[in-house]
């Protein structure tokens, strides 16, 4: 059922070169929500689909995965949304809704898990992002922003934000204070920096070159700055860490950091590397240490950093660029060229 | 301070061929309590420390860290314990009392922890292990082995059975039927297996052959046998499993496991494989599973396996061999020839 006409840019093929691209929203359904977007965040994972890096890019693709629009139109069943809010959607935007992960709030980890692009969804339609004028999603996987957060502030929060978050929350009500370790310092990892600040741990910012030393103790606020190949910092840091945020996506050496946990300490890996990990068993062992999973974050945990980010009074640290700048973005974000995150000003921008 | 001459049977060299040794305790302090040995498991770990695999060996070596005896004598300040009293020493008979490990009930992973064999003591003294006429101990790192418990039953659960319960003690109280793996079936592998079905779990042998198939269904009672290398089965059995006990000692592959767990399934190392051991981290993130380790356990957690294989009446399943065939016993524990422990009765042994 072909729904309301919109424009967005999508790749055509693995160059990932994007471009103007007309196609049809489905209709909205009895519980669903169109929106105009507003804003959307620019993530790497964006840039592997488009390229066809996980080879199941189906083409023309519209990507865009942290979506914050404007409600435009909402199906006869749907009560939490009302022309003219505005709402937000992250990584996925379907999921069973019967198993186990879904009735207990974990839908990110429902087998049947819609991704908001890139996907077929459960009436059969191919999914795409927010990398386009419009979009209609189930109320299920849309949330509110929150009134006192402008729009472009929310986009990354949307994925970057509560897959920092997500790991993290369990600490938020901790009486001592918590000493953090944030290896990488991306879209995920400054997020992640501000997240642990404002639950008041004490953290340490992991870097294999003091390059991000400045930026990471003055604008971020960190508390330390620790460079992995320094060998007598490293060694002063032993066992002193309740967990590390692992975001590296690439391969990595695990055994350089878990040493850094104490009895107990826990690295959340969130940024899937390619190849294997390693690690050594003794050390895991005699330390009770733990090596956990962690993507993205719930729908619900999706709400709670929204209004987290509020209750603190943080800010994400962005980019605004109109969408005609979007493959020139790619290419500055390849390059690390970019603090923090680029966010398309999507409805300000000539789509056509 | 020399205490009272005792004999032990000791390697003098990497042969680790064990014979007579005279050697002193060290003077039964207030807090210390003296017992005579009553039986003593045989572990993997012996033979590791009596060949100085692990390099750090001094000999002559007494091992032995599953230790039952008759209190002899105590000291003035010990309350908890009387002669005649029959009590349990296990890996660990010192600590320093006062960091947080210590402080939290687990004293195990104190950095300052001290072996029960082939260590130095607080007092500045060398540790021998239970292959002894006699043991001095602190207080605090001595167990009651309960009225209804035989003392050479209880002597695997010192070592082997509380690796086992310590990690597995989070689920004693679920509410829902936890699916459990156990993978490797030896000292720990087997007292798992009891543990897990006692505590109401559906328990699921692991191996890599269908050799130990009868053994885990019918001696042990476990209620499915998953050969690993068998494809189909491991297909129909991903996704099923809430926790695998990994007692394998030696390098494996972990991934081969990993996709049996559930969401937010938990994989609990306790066999420390000198080899890096590997996972892919999309695996672990996309179903948010946990890699952690497990030392031993506390000795509040090994009386806690006493009494709970009291209270379930469990039995281990051991051969009890008299002291001069301890050499034998260890080629044949390395044959995997013993079903599932060797237990030394020292005191029914002549060790001149």
């Amino acid at each position: 059922m072909e729904g309301r006409k919109v424009t967005g840019w999508a790749a055509r093929d693995t160059s990932a070169i994007l471009s103007p691209y007309s196609f049809h929203l489905r209709k909205t359904g009895p519980e669903d929500v169109l929106f105009k977007v507003l804003y959307c965040g620019v993530d790497h994972s964006d840039l592997h689909q488009l390229k066809n890096e996980i080879h199941f890019t189906t083409y023309p693709l519209v990507a865009g995965h942290e979506v914050v629009g404007e409600v435009m139109e909402v199906g006869s069943e749907v009560k939490k949304f009302n022309i003219g809010d505005i709402v937000g959607v992250g990584c996925i935007v379907g999921s069973c809704g019967e198993c186990w992960c879904c009735k207990t709030n974990k839908e990110q980890y429902c087998s049947k898990m819609v991704f908001t692009y890139n996907a077929i969804n459960n009436d059969g339609s191919f999914t795409q992002g927010g990398f386009s004028s419009a979009m209609v999603v189930h109320q299920n996987y849309v949330v509110n922003i929150p009134e006192n957060l402008a729009p472009e502030q929310a986009a990354p929060l949307l994925c970057a934000g509560v897959t920092a978050f997500s790991p993290l929350k369990q600490f938020i009500n901790s009486e001592e204070v918590i000493r953090a370790g944030i290896l990488g310092l991306g879209g995920v990892g400054h997020l992640g920096v501000l997240i642990a600040k404002a639950m008041g741990h004490h953290v340490t910012v992991i870097s294999s070159s003091d390059k991000k030393k400045h930026e990471a103790l003055t604008d971020l606020g960190a508390d330390c700055f620790l460079v992995s190949s320094n060998h007598d910092e490293m060694e002063k840091s032993l066992n002193s860490l309740d967990y590390i945020l692992d975001t590296i996506p690439v391969s990595h050496q695990l055994q350089t950091y878990l040493p850094l946990l104490k009895v107990e300490g826990k690295i959340f890996i969130v940024g899937a590397a390619p190849e294997p990990l390693q690690f050594g068993a003794s050390g895991l062992i005699l330390g009770k240490k733990t090596i956990s999973g962690s993507f993205i974050g719930s729908i619900e945990e999706t709400q709670e950093i929204l209004d987290f980010w509020v209750e603190k009074g943080l800010k994400t640290m962005i980019e605004v660029v109109k969408m005609d700048y979007v493959n020139k973005a790619f290419e500055r974000m390849v390059k690390n060229d970019v603090r923090y995150r680029f966010v398309l000003d999507v409805a300000g921008s000539d789509l056509e």
